[in-house]
C-alpha cells in the first residue's frame, strides 16, 4: 500500500464512498510496510525477483518443503543452501523449475533468470573450496551478477596465480576462497585495487581448527580492503559481492 | 618502464644508436615494475595520491619518523595510525603539513586533498566506538572519499536507529562499527540493500573477550551481505569502504 | 521426624517409657531431613508433582528405565529429555501413562496435569531452533505454566517480529531462543518490560563454534534483564521460567 | 498519534476540512512511534522513573558529563557504572543530587527514590565479589526493588550457607555471585524454589581465564532455574531481579 | 646386574679366571638398569604384578594384540583401557584369564590378585559418569587397592551425598567424578580431611565443551586439597588414589 | 554440642530437671553442628591449629585485615597468600607473630608450629618456578609436614634431575612445578612410586598461554599418578601434600 | 626465455629481421619465467623428479584422479597424502606403478627412485603415533632421504629411549613424533645436537583437544632447536627433514 | 670415565695393584656420566664453547647474576635472553666482556667468537618483528654460524620480497619472522629450497590475539618444509638454524 493508494483512501473519504470507521480500519490493518515503516521495506520491493535463502542444514525435508511452498505461493524465488540430494529431489517434486546445483550443493527456482551484470570474479587456492566458491557463484548469479570461477590459483605455485593477474585487476568485485592457512587473499589484495571478499574454508586438519586458522589469517591481513565472511560461507560472500557488485554497474 | 619506453629501445636497437648489449642490460635491470610484472605495479602509479600506512604500534618513535621521511622523499603521503600524541608532535616536527586526527588517533601527512566522491556512511552503537569510526572516516576521506558519521544509534533504542534510515538506505556503503554484542550490524543489514562492513570493537568485559564476541557475532549474522574487519581495524574499514565506493563512483 | 515426633520423644524419656541410650540413638540416626537440615527439604515435598527430569544423553536405557521406575514407585512424575524413539518407546513400556513429545525429545510420565497459571511465552528466531523451544514448553507446561509459542521471528525480517509485539509485551515472562549469531534477546529486550530469558542454540556452522557465538552475543547484551542459558538448554528455560511465572501468579 | 487522532483526521478530510494533499502529508510524517511501531515505545513512557545507565569504562570523562547532562535535562534519572572517583567527582559538578556508591563504582542521580517492593536477596560466595554485589543492589534499588546483601557464603564453610537458608529461602528473588569455581550458584539451586540468577566474577587465577571457568559452571549447572550473567555484569543482574520482583510484587 | 655380580666379575679378573676384555666387555654392554642408572630400574622390579597399560583407542587390533603378547611373555599383567567388545573377545582369545569388566571398557589379564589393601572411595554425581568411576575402580584394584563405590551423589540432591558423610570421612582416599558443571569435589573437599582426586567427565553438552566445564570448577576449587585429572582419566585417577592409599596402609 | 551434651540433655528430662518444652526448644536451636550434620563439622574441631586461608589478591587491605583479627579472636592461625609488602606490614600491626615468608609472597600468623612429620619433596624445572615451591612449602609446613626443596632440575640438563633420583624416590609425597612445556612431572613419574603433585606455572611466554602450555602437559602426562593443581597453585598443592603426607605418617 | 633469447632478439632488431612491433609483441608476451621473475621458477627445474602432493582429505575421487593425471601427463610424481584404500584402487587404475603405502595412507607414482642420501631418523612415542611416522618416511625417502624408524620410545619407559640413544646421537635430522602430553622432543632435544622436528599427533582425549596439548608442549620446549610442525603433518615434517637432510649430504 | 679408564681399572685389578672393594667403590660412584649414560654427556663437552642460555624473564636480577657467575665460573659462555637494560648493566659489572645487543634485547659474555660458518638468511614481514630477528641473529651467531639479516619484506608490496629472490635462494637456512597474518613463510617456502624456519610474533591486535594468529597460518602453510617456532622465539629460531647450518657447512 504506497502513496497512491493511501491518497485514493482519503479520496474517496472525501467523495464519501468509503465511511470512517472502514477507513482507519483499512489504515489499521495496513502493512507494517505502509506509512513510515514502508522504507524499511522500499528494499522488499526491490528484492522481487531476488530469491529468499533458506539453509537446509538444521531443518526437517518437511520443514524446508513447507518454507519453499510460503515463498513460492508468493512469487519469491527459492535460494535453498546446504542441500543434499534427497532434499533436491523433494524440491523438485515442489516445483518442476527447481534445479540443482550439485556442487554448490544448492536448489534454485527461479522462473526469470536476471539479467547478467557487472563482473565478480571468483578464485580458490585449492580445489577443495570449490563447493564454497559455488555456493558464491549461484548466489550472485540468481541475483544478477555476472560471475566467473577460476579454481586452484594458491600460493604455493605463485605463477599460477600470476597468470590470472590481468583477469584479476580487470573484475569489479573478487572473492577470494582458500582454507588451510588462507593466505591467498593477503597475496591477493596487495595486487589489485578491487574490493576484496575473503572467505575461509574449513578444508584442513590439526591445527586448522575447522577453519578458524583461515579465518585468523584473513582477519589480520595487514593490507586493508578485504572483508571477511564467516567459515564456509559461500552464500554471504556472494550476496555481498552482488551488493558492491550493482553500485554503478551496467 | 611502459610500453612506450621499451618500444622506443627498440627502435634505437634498429637504428644502430643503442648497441645490444647495452639494450640487453637495460632490459635486464629494468625494475620489476616492467613488462610482464609491471602489471602488478599498475596499481602502484594509481596510489599515487593515495597515503601509505604505517601501524605505529610496536614501532619506536625513531623507526616511524624514519619510515615517514622516506615516504615523503617519495612524495607517497603518509597516514601513520594508532599514533599517540607524541608521535604526532615528532611527525609534525618532519613535516608541517602534518594533521593530526586525535579523536582518530591519526597522523596525515598529505599535499593536496583529494576531491571527495562517492557516499560513505559511518554509524556506530555506542559513544567508545568513536575512536574506531574516526579512524575508518579519516582513512576514507585522505583516500577520496566522501564520508558521514552518525554516532550512538545502537539496538537498545531502535528508535534512534530508525530515525536514520532514510538515510542509511542512501548511502553506497555503510560501515557499522559495534562493541559489546555488536548485533547493530545483523539489524541494520536487513533495512538496507548497501553493502555494509562490519567493524567488532574491543570496548566490553567479561566474556566479551576483548571484542571477540562481537566479531563472532558479525561473522554468524545469518543475513547475506556482511564484510567483517578484524576488531577496532577502523583503517581495514575505511580503506575497503573506499574500494567499495569508487565503483562507478562521481 | 518434625517437632512433634521429637516432642513425643522427650515425653518418653521424661516419662521413663524410652531410656536415654534409646532415645540418645534414635536422636542420632534421624534422618538429616529433620531438625534445622530439614529446611533444605521443606522444599522437597513442595516439589511433589513437580516432575524429576532425566538426561537421557549419556546414560544407557537400562539406567533410564530404572531410574524412572524408582521415581515412578514414589509417585515423582517423570520428565525425560534427549530422548530418541527408542527410548520413547522403552519408557512406554514402563508405563502406559508416558507420553513422548517428539519435537521437544522428550518423554512425560504425569498422572494429572497441573492446571496452567501464568503466561511463558517462547519465541525463536528459526526454524531449526524449534526442537530448543519445544523442550522448554514442555518442562514449564508440565510444571504447571501456561505457555505459547511463535516460532521463526528472527531480526533478518524485522517485520515478523514486530507484527507480535503486543503479545511479547503482554507476557509475564520471555524465553527467546536463537542460533547463528544470536541477536533476538538483545533486539527483543528492548522492546519489553518482561524478564527475559536467552537460550543460545547450536544451530549454525563454522564460527559459530557449535553454538558459542550466540552464547557470547546473549552474555554480552548491552540491555539488562536478560539471563542466559546453556546452549540448547531448553530444559533450564523452562524450568527458570516457571520459577518466575508462579511469583504472584494466579 | 494514536487511533482517535487517525479518525479525527479521517472525519476531518471527510467534512472537508482537511484536504487530502495536507491530510497524506501528515499521514506520511507522522512520527514512527505512532500507529502500529507506537507499540515499540509504549514502553518508553514507562521507563520514565527509571535510570538510564552509562557503562563508563571506555568513555571519555567529557563523553560521560556530556551523556549525563543530556539524560538530565529530560528528566531522565542517571545510573553511571563503573565509575571511578574521579567520574563521581566530575557528575557530582553536574548535578547536587548525584552521590557515588563507592563499593559499587556507581554515580546514581535521582530526584525521588522509588517505594522499595518485593524482595531481592544477593548473596556471595567470597569478598572479593562485594563490588559485583554492590553494583547489583544500587541497580535493583534505583529501580524500586528492596534488596538485601549477605556476604561471603561460599560453599567452602558450607555451614555459614545453611545458616541463612531460611532467608534464601524466604526471598523472591536470589542474585548468586561468586569467582574462582563459581559453585556457589548449584548449591543454592537445590535448597530454594526462587528464581535465581547467577553472577560469574572474574575472581581468580590461572584457569579461572577472568572469569570464565565460574561461567561455564554456572552454564552447566545440571538444576535448572539458573539463569546466567555476563562476568561482572551486577548491573544485569540487578536489572533482571528487578524485572521479576515487579511480577506480582507489593 | 647388581653390585653383588660387579664385585663377582673383579674378583674373576684378579683370579685371572676372566680376562680384562672379556670384563670390559661385560661391564660395557650391561643393560642401563645397573650401577648409577639402576636406580631407575629399582621401580621396576617393584612394578613386578602391577599391570602395565595399554590405551586401545588409536591402536589397532592387531597391535594390541601384539603388546598384550609382548608383555605376558614377560610375565607382566595387561590393563587394557578403553577396550570395545571386540578387543575384549581378541583378547579372551590370547589368554583364558583374560576379564572384560564391560562397564569400565577394560580387559585385565592378571594371574595373581592382590590382597586388597587401604580405603579407596570411589563417588559419582551422576548415572552418566559411571564408566568413568569404573575405570577407576578396576585400575586400583588390580593393583592392590581395596575400592568402594557410591554413585549418583550430586549436589542437585544434597541429602544423598550427606547421607554418606561417615563414609566418605572414613576412606583413605577419595575419588569423586563429575561432569556438567563438575561441583561435587568442591562441595566434598570441604567436608572430609581426606585427600581427594577429582576427575571431570565429558558427560555434558553446549558450553560444556567435552569436559572442559567441570575440569576448570575443579582446577579453581578455592579449598585447596584437590588434584584434578585430565577428563574422563579413570585410570589415571586409579594409579594416583592406588599411589597414596598405599602409603602406610596395611 | 556433642553427643555427650545431648545425652545430658536428655538424662535432665528424665530426671524431671528441664521440662520438654525447654528441651525441644534447645534441640531445635542446637547449631546445625550437632548430630547428624555435626559429622561435617568434627573435621573443623581437627582443624584447630591448622591455618585458616586468606587469598590475599582482589580484596582491599582493610577486608585482609577484619578477615584476619577475626580469624585470630577465634585462635584460628592465619595464612595470607599472595600478600605484598604492604599488607604483610599491616598484618605485623594486626600481630606480633606474624612472619612474611616474602618468596612465597605469605604471611604466616601461628602461635604454635606443628611437630613436622612425614616427607614432602617439592622440586622445580626452572629458577623462575621459585615462588610457587616456596608457596606450597610454607602451606605444607605450617599444617605440620616436613617439607623440603630442590630447585632448577628441569628437563633440559638431566643430569641435574637424575642427580637426585635416590632423594625422588625416598618422598612420600613429590611436588613438581614446571612452567614453559612443563614437562617435568611427566619425567620424574616414571621414575618413582610415589604420589605426584603437578603444579604448572605461568613462567613463559607466547603460546605458553599463561601455564594453559604446561597445564596441559600435565594432564595429558599418559602415566597415569600425577594429580594436577591449577596454575600457580603452590597453595592447593601444599596443601593436597600434607593431606597425603599424613596418612599414616608418623 | 633466458638472455640469450632475448639477445638473440634484439639481435634480430638490430639486423632488420624482427620489425619492432613484433620484437615488442614477443617481450610482452614472454612468459613471467623469464627476465626476472625467471628466478622464481628456477627452483621449479630443480624440483623435476621430487613428488607433487595431493592432500586427498576434501576432494572427490574424481578430482584426485584428474589432478593425478595431470601431473603424470608432466612426468610429475604423484604423492597422495590422507588416501584411503578406495583412491588407493582408483589411482593405480590410472598407473601400475602407483604404490599403496597402507600404513601413511598414502600412494606413490615415481617412475625412478632416487638413490637415498643422507640420514634422517624417526622416532614415536606410541604407537598410534605410527600413521604420522609412516607418512613423513615415505615423503622423504621419495624425496631422496635415506630413512629409518623406531617406534614406541616414549618418555614412561625411558629405558627404553636410552637404549637408542647412540642412534639418535648419529641421525643428521631427527623426526619426533608424539601425542597425549608430547614431551617426547623435548627430552630428546637435551640429548642431541642434532636438528630436531616435532610432529604433535591428536592421539589422545579429553583435555588433549585433539593435539593442542602436545603442539602447546613442544611449541614451549625451553631447550631450543625444535621446529614444530602441524597437528598429524608428518608430510610436512618429512618434506623439512629432507630439505635439511640435503644439505651438504651425501 | 670412558672404556679406556674402566679397561686401566680393570688391569689393576688383574695385576693386583687395585683391591676389588676399591675398585667396586670407583665404578659405583664413578659419576653418570660414564659408561652407558656418559653417551648422554658426550654432546656436553662438544657444547663447550657454547653459550647457555639464561631467559631473564621471570627471575630476579640477583638470580640471574647468581647463575651467570656459575657459568662463567666453568668457563661456559653466557646468552641472557630478553635482558633489560638494568640486567645487562648488572652483568657488566659481573664481566668486562659482557656485551648488550639492545635491539635483541640479549647479553652475550663469550670470551672468543666461533668463526662464522655457513649461511644463515633471515627476513622480516615488518619493522616492528626486528626484535626477535635480532634475537635470531645473536642466538645463532654467538654459536658460531654466519647471518644476514634482510627486514620489511612483507607480502603487502610483494615487489621487495622479489627484490632479495637471489639472496633468499642462495642461503642455507631461512629464518622468516612476521607478525599480524604471518602469511611471509607460506610465499617464501614455494620460492626456495632451503630448510625455512618459521617464527610468528605478537606483533597485531585484536584477533591477532597476541601472535596466535600468524601461528596457526605457520602451522596450516600447506607447502611442506617450514618448520615453526612459539611466538617471539627468536631464541630458539636462532638455535634449530644452527643446527641446520653446520650441517656439511664449511
Amino acid at each position: 500500500m504506497d502513496s497512491a493508494t493511501i491518497k485514493n483512501l482519503l479520496q474517496q473519504v472525501q467523495q464519501g464512498t468509503l465511511s470512517v470507521p472502514k477507513a482507519l480500519d483499512q489504515l489499521q490493518t495496513l502493512p507494517y510496510e505502509n506509512l513510515r515503516f514502508a522504507k524499511v521495506d522500499h528494499h522488499r520491493s526491490l528484492r522481487q525477483g531476488v530469491p529468499e535463502a533458506i539453509l537446509c542444514e538444521g531443518k526437517t525435508e518437511a520443514q524446508i518443503i513447507a518454507i519453499a511452498k510460503g515463498l513460492l505461493k508468493n512469487k519469491v524465488p527459492v535460494l535453498a543452501t546446504r542441500a543434499n540430494p534427497s532434499i533436491a529431489r523433494a524440491l523438485k517434486r515442489v516445483s518442476r523449475r527447481a534445479v540443482y546445483e550439485e556442487d554448490a550443493r544448492m536448489v534454485v527456482i527461479q522462473s526469470t533468470l536476471p539479467k547478467p551484470q557487472g563482473d565478480v570474479l571468483i578464485i580458490t587456492a585449492g580445489t577443495s573450496d570449490i563447493p564454497v566458491a559455488e555456493e558464491a557463484r549461484v548466489t550472485a548469479s540468481v541475483m544478477g551478477s555476472a560471475v566467473e570461477t577460476i579454481f586452484n590459483v594458491g600460493v604455493a605455485g605463485m605463477h599460477r596465480l600470476l597468470d590470472h593477474l590481468d583477469r584479476l585487476q580487470r573484475a569489479r568485485v573478487l572473492i577470494v576462497i582458500a582454507g588451510m592457512d588462507g593466505v591467498l587473499p593477503t597475496v591477493v589484495v596487495g595486487l589489485v585495487k578491487t574490493p576484496l571478499i575473503a572467505v575461509p574454508t574449513s578444508r584442513g586438519y590439526g591445527a586448522n581448527f575447522g577453519g578458524v586458522a583461515p579465518l585468523l589469517t584473513m582477519l589480520n591481513a595487514c593490507s586493508g580492503g578485504i572483508g571477511v565472511m564467516n567459515i564456509d560461507n559461500g552464500f554471504g560472500a556472494g550476496h555481498l559481492a552482488h551488493r558492491i557488485n550493482v553500485l554503478g554497474a551496467c
